[in-house]
């Protein structure tokens, strides 16, 4: 696990990054081509920025086990951003979290309008399917639904909503957060390698280290909200406690949260240490993970 | 074209519709799995009754083409009802059309909440990806993709949340109408006669077949809406007048409107006597949304 004070060399995953970047903009269907304002929605909330970590472990386990066809990944590895910022478009909506701020901008709804937001997120969301199938494999489509259908993201989010104001058990909240977030990070990173035709024991090692990052990123979460800096987040903090969501500090404390989450990466990074080939990008993610503060 | 008074039998279209809702039954996840109340909401919504004219216009596609293997039009048929109910939920919803009822029934986010319609919609659209890709093509989850994203049904649906209150042309409304609603009854047929591996020039008079009835069916839903009775319509009649919404009788006039639903529907019958097999069902389906009351 890295410490806050390990300086990580980053340019791996700027380079990523910025590669991502320009394939999202690629993707996106153009503002100057009707429905314009839908396009200029959609466009809006991806490129907001944004770590780009769902694409980047697509990415890392498709060039860790041999994948190395940019037609393949390149759509696929967007498709699971595109999919994330729907989520969070919805998941926005005064209806649910009721949230003003996103990434230092207005959220959709409020930078546009409620309808313009439903319907960006579902635009988004059906893109996110048509670069998951340009990959060409039925597959990786089928992980994608597995991943954000009710056996996943959609179960957590809904567990989510009915946990509100409730008093929660640590394994409710460990069930909402490995599914509302860590399945679809899990999902990303074996959409990568199932693209690769990777073995059955590579997959499980990858699958193993998806969902152990997964969790950790949304334990993380949880505690930037307690302690994390508005400008640095891009949101507000604190929102969680306000709206009395269901959070790994309100249950356990923000030590043992805090702990539980480096023990997750350790784990992680233990893993990476058994995977074929580029196991330090692996590395690299999951204390990435651990020093983020936004 | 069929007149009010021609008696139709409709016992194709009644057997094809039990098909459908016991395999709908059998594809919506169960209300015994968690999280329950999600998947309470999603069978509420789909097992609300309904035409299926979208999974009977791909099976009588399918079968007309020549195909046979119910394991892979049953869940694409499914795949279309289930996406067609996840548009109607949030089309239901407050920030965009707020309809009280559907089917006879209070909607989705009346009877549940908003938060739960939002969701269930999100889940049902998931899950018709996952129906589409069960049939192991991915050919036809990119027709999907292309049926329902913003060059498709999302784009109408934008293009008439911003005509509202507006003047609109009669080729606004047409786009809105060819979109909306026309342009899933056009993928339906479609994906049918793809997944049967039908030839090219079958396969353009079959989507030409489509858009007739596509639009046909958008416009009959507009005069209905005008002069239908809301016991068999099962939601409010004058809805779109009181909301403002672009329709063909608030353009050109109910007369007009009936007028070239018809033409419409007159053209698609005569594209049925050209295709292969089974043209008797593509004619019977037609006269069928010329006479529907519901």
């Amino acid at each position: 696990m890295a410490s806050k004070s390990e300086m990580l060399d980053l340019t791996y995953l700027k380079d990523k990054r910025t590669e991502v970047d320009r394939l999202l903009d690629l993707y996106l269907p153009p503002v100057s081509k009707y429905p314009y304002r839908l396009h200029e929605a959609m466009r809006y909330s991806v490129l907001a920025g944004g770590k780009r970590i769902r694409p980047i472990l697509a990415l890392t386990a498709y060039e860790a086990c041999g994948g190395n066809n940019p037609a393949i990944i390149g759509p696929a590895s967007c498709a699971l951003e595109i999919v994330h910022t729907y989520s969070l478009i919805h998941d926005d909506l005064p209806c649910m979290d009721d949230d003003d701020l996103r990434r230092g901008r207005p959220t959709l709804h409020k930078k546009f309008d409620e309808a313009t937001a439903v319907l960006a997120g579902d635009a988004l969301h059906v893109l996110s399917f048509k670069l998951m199938a340009q990959s060409g494999s039925i597959k990786v489509v089928h992980e994608l639904a597995d991943a954000i259908g009710t056996g996943g993201m959609l179960g957590g989010q809904m567990a989510d909503v009915e946990a509100e104001g409730k008093e929660n058990t640590i394994d409710q909240i460990r069930f909402i957060h490995s599914h509302k977030t860590g399945a679809l990070l899990r999902g990303s990173a074996r959409i990568g390698a199932i693209l690769a035709n990777c073995d059955d024991s590579e997959l499980a090692r990858i699958t193993d280290y998806g969902e152990k990052i997964g969790l950790a990123f949304q334990i993380i979460d949880d505690v930037l909200d307690v302690e994390g800096e508005q400008d640095k987040l891009g949101k507000k903090v604190g929102s969680d406690s306000r709206n009395q969501k269901a959070t790994y500090p309100a249950v356990v404390g923000i030590e043992r949260a805090r702990k539980e989450a480096h023990q997750l990466l350790a784990d992680a990074i233990d893993i990476s240490q058994s995977l074929n080939g580029n196991g330090e990008r692996f590395v690299l993610i999951a204390k990435f993970i651990g020093q983020r503060d936004s």
